[in-house]
């Protein structure tokens, strides 16, 4: 989250904080998966990426519609965690030269990165119930569970072929 | 994972890189966790921390036996994805005024670190599979068992009365 944001007094400021810390991060990603796609050799992997970098952009919109239902205006803020688990990705990435091995380490860079965002819009779905704000829960339920339907695929694709092939 | 580690040629060389990676997210945790104890106001909070903190000792452990196992020394890589997210939690927290609230953070906090580590256990438990470490990937699926039933006890925390204080 921020460096130099305003301090969080109650939830509410907390709930914000990390729906702005979600934002930054969703376009981190975004910009990050045509590198992944290019990298990628198994053409399902590949295939799969390309279907969760459409995915990533809709959930960008989904958190326009979150910041104007609670009259917010969208903006990032800086983001360490996705920002340092991004840089590993891209630097375990650019340390295997084996197509299959890449492969495998491109799963699990994309694993944390959904892992990440598992656990934030776990946490905000949590908030946003608690602060009465059904509908924006509703909506940020939807992008929780399109991240752990892309983590459970991610799973079964490393377990079908991928991880067997980079052996 | 490291910036400057040799090159990662087949998935033996990904798995002992990625062990690495744990070992230094391992010993990281470790160091952290005393700080967000002493923040932490709740009480069953502060004993879930504290009985964490002696699981995280105890998995640092059990990545020496691995290490061992595969006739590795044991060692930490620089893993810029735990870096980012801890120092995400230091920030975030630094700017909690509420105790409430900031429980509420440290339980965020906590998760999104628990999510990491679920993540990194189940590539390594899968690759030490497709090795053929059947000892090695048993100690590893331990460890995972552990992490998620910690990030289990988290939400119930947050459900059962932490958020609803925090609001």
């Amino acid at each position: 989250m921020a460096l130099f944001s305003s301090d969080i007094k109650n939830l509410d400021d907390l709930f914000v904080h990390t729906l702005k810390d979600m934002y930054y991060a969703e376009n981190r990603i975004s910009k990050s998966l045509p590198n992944m796609i290019s990298k990628a050799s198994d053409e399902k992997l590949r295939n799969g990426f390309e279907k969760h970098l459409d995915e990533t952009r809709s959930h960008v919109e989904r958190l326009d519609r979150v910041f104007g239902l609670i009259d917010q205006a969208p903006e990032g803020l800086d983001c360490p965690a996705i920002d340092g688990i991004i840089d590993e990705a891209e630097q375990v990435a650019s340390e295997v030269g084996d197509n299959n091995v890449l492969d495998a380490a491109l799963i699990a860079s994309a694993q944390a990165v959904e892992h990440y965002e598992i656990t934030r819009y776990g946490s905000l779905v949590s908030w946003a119930k608690q602060l009465g704000h059904e509908e924006v829960a509703n909506l940020l339920h939807q992008t929780l569970e399109e991240e752990r339907a892309t983590d459970e695929k991610l799973t079964q694709l490393a377990k079908s072929s991928i991880n067997r092939s980079a052996q």
